[in-house]
């Protein structure tokens, strides 16, 4: 059998968000689009591989703000996923400006004038009948209709907006009369008894003039600020156009306001992962409603989450309950509050707390570090360099590092000097001293930092040289 | 204004229990008794300095089984409670043979022929009211009563042992009609209504001949079993008659079947902090009756007890519970379900659970180390030394050491060679090689110690010479 055609489309990946709501697992650094919640997979990795089955990467841009292109970047990075596009926004201003920033930088010629917006953090289990969805969706939209996707309720949902259908418009798609924000609990019953409202998935389909045509029409400012970029525009201009532009919703800016807006009612099998307890949802539970992973005993708890890792979680006769353990930080929330998690951490990134910007643990392109211990004048990291990898050549001014190799092999440059560290072997970098840490071999290289200085952290880092992205070329 | 009198008593300080209940706050290696749950001081050490107040430290003696002695040994030390008796159980047998035991080994001609028996992990608020209430019972003792203390109940606890109350005896004694095992709430709200029942303090006082002469008639298996012992009876000894005798209390195997008890009723602010939340009801609560201690950031919970240490802990409406962090281990438990958690131990220890055992901070008499980090072949540890102090001279067969020193100054001997390490600098201790590490100044010593080697434990240090107790004269 033919592998399916790839789908008319341009995908447009919106993978800005912090989702605070999954503290103490996300952090400002290492927000929910790439965590791996259900399975091995990213949220954002599952979202392109899901589009990739369609649609050839080079008409895949992810979408993000500058100061998350890291992370994003080294999530598709994991999976191979390098020749999909990344548009960095110099700050995050909701998502219409991410969308027209894509309008304007996509290439028109690249073989497909339908733009397709998608969330990067949302699930969906039935990819067969979203790619049809999809299909459904292109045709409405050549015929220059805005397209959402509706999911049809099955509960009254307060966490999710409303669209209320109208008429058919054919194709399967139905007239948007209305756009409502999250409502409360009694309207949100009136909607599933009343019918003909569907939760807005965040999913658009529309063709690019039809978009950019709407897009002047509806927010001028943000048509006007962009409208001179184009494909490879530099970083420099689009700063510079961002600068000018008001910050608001598609929803809001847009969608709310055209007449043209097509609702298709899909089942998709769709989440948007938007807390702990939706979460808790989409894991098989035990017979008392739990789900439990990780390294945690309970006793007798009853429709609990409870999220451990590598410490060990003690729960007994909890009920309707969030536990969520990390090795810096734990959660513990009933499940009716699980929306106070953003209040949560706002507070804590009020009071300056590390544990809302990074985990101990932080992904690098050549490996991961552990901060094991810091106090006044040092810190201990474990370093583990994956097999071929290696570190940017640097230099530090303000620390010395002592290196204790514990587990495979490196090739350390200390000056011009470069000599081979084994197990149980160790070497001293003093500072101001250009140096490299490279793995050689085919298992990961292991090693125990120990740091002394005044000044400990990660900006004092002087790079000479990198494998990487991480020295402007 | 002189100060008051000795009390004419023996103290014997019970030692012996594991306070699994107290988990992850307790371990096997570091349990309830020696826990600064309530200030600055372990609860045996107030226990300890509470009879001191009024009892010579050459008649008072710490009992405890002979796997706990070092970390009883070093809590005694820590507040230099060097000078009272440290008696060694072979194993924990219950109470009454530890009482018999204290019975044998304390000399009757010290100054004292009246025995005081206390749990060392009890609160007594009222200091001055305990110290009455021992007079009180020393006549009572005097004039040949097994005498107990009993709290007038102030709520139907099913959490304690009760003693029904009959005649005066005069000097403030009742007798004692039955001893009524933790009973069902029905009945201890009987007891409470009808009046007359007390609950068991624990707390005893006797005339050794008195108490000798009910174990022989009681317990005859532990009297003939323990008779030869005498003051400074070998441990062999000790382990030689502990093999044959029987594991029982001192309530079941005396109390409940002597015709001779008093209880004496008393008002001494007293908890026998069972659980966590007895231990939530002896800290000042805040409005919402939350107790909240460490870096926790709470939403809106009730009658909540929150523990934490190094590590955020937040909470979002929580009811009724029980959230104890430590840097390995973390507990949350309904409040109506503390009873459970020494069950929760007991199926992590049968599961061979490490957290069960000891802290990843270890004190020691020379300071502590905290373990950091280990895997296949390493292990991190953070090691301080105490202003003074020194390490022994050892030895370890299986593994290298390499250590970083990050504050202070160390003076480390390695083979026949002493050097003195500065913070920045590091040494190597190959295997099989003797090494001594100390700290010369008046501050304390901090480095960060690697392990490498295939096997890592505790047990592999061959001790050459030490200054503590721990290489056998």
């Amino acid at each position: 059998m033919a592998p399916p055609a790839p789908l008319p489309l341009f995908g447009v990946i919106l993978a800005g968000g912090s989702g605070t709501r999954f503290w103490p697992l996300s952090r400002s650094q290492y927000p929910k689009q790439v965590l791996r919640l259900l399975g091995s997979e990213s949220l954002l990795q599952a979202t392109c591989n899901r589009l990739l089955l369609r649609i050839p990467p080079e008409r895949l841009a992810v979408v993000t703000s500058a100061a998350q292109a890291d992370v994003i970047r080294l999530d598709l990075h994991r999976q191979g996923l390098t020749n999909v596009h990344l548009w960095l926004e110099p700050e995050g201003k909701n998502t219409a400006p991410a969308v027209a920033l894509a309008a304007m930088l996509l290439n028109p010629e690249a073989g497909a004038d339908i733009m397709a917006v998608f969330p990067a953090d949302h699930y969906i289990r039935d990819t067969a009948a979203f790619h049809e969805a999809l299909e459904q969706g292109a045709a409405l939209a050549q015929a220059k209709f805005l397209v959402t996707f509706g999911i049809t309720p099955t509960r009254p949902d307060t966490g999710y907006g409303y669209i209320k259908a109208g008429e058919s418009l054919g194709s399967g798609g139905l007239k948007a009369q209305a756009f409502i924000e999250k409502p409360d609990l009694a309207r949100a019953q009136a909607f599933l008894a009343e019918g003909g409202y569907y939760w807005n998935s965040g999913i658009f389909l529309f063709r690019r003039d039809v978009f950019l045509e709407a897009l002047a029409r509806h927010l001028p400012d943000i048509y006007q600020g962009l409208k001179s970029l184009g494909p490879g525009a530099s970083q420099e201009a689009v700063a510079e156009a961002y600068r000018r532009i008001p910050s608001i919703s598609l929803d809001h800016g847009i969608m709310e306001k055209a007449g043209n807006v097509a609702v298709v009612p899909v089942d998709l099998g769709w989440s948007d992962v938007g807390t702990w307890s939706a979460l808790h949802d989409l894991f098989p539970a035990d017979d008392r409603g739990n789900v439990i992973l990780g390294r945690a005993l309970d006793r007798d708890s009853r429709n609990t989450l409870i999220f451990a890792q590598d410490r060990v979680v003690g729960t007994i006769g909890l009920d309707h309950m969030i536990v969520v353990d990390t090795p810096d930080a734990t959660l513990v929330c009933s499940r009716d509050r699980v929306q106070e998690v953003k209040d949560l951490v706002a507070e804590l990134t009020r009071q300056n707390q590390m544990e809302t910007r990074e985990h101990l643990t932080v992904e690098r392109p050549w490996g991961r570090y552990t901060v094991m211990q810091g106090g006044p004048g040092y810190k201990v990291k474990k370093v583990v360099v994956d097999p071929g990898c290696r570190l940017s050549l640097q230099l530090h001014h303000r620390r010395a590092e002592h290196w204790v190799v514990v587990q495979g092999e490196a090739r350390v440059t200390i000056g011009d000097r470069v000599s081979t560290v084994l197990p149980n072997q160790s070497v001293y970098i003093p500072l101001e001293t250009a140096h490299r840490l490279e793995n050689p071999g085919t298992e990961p290289l292991a090693l125990i930092e120990v740091q002394t200085g005044d000044y400990l952290e990660e900006d004092d880092i002087v790079r000479l040289a990198d494998d990487f992205w991480r020295v402007p070329k």
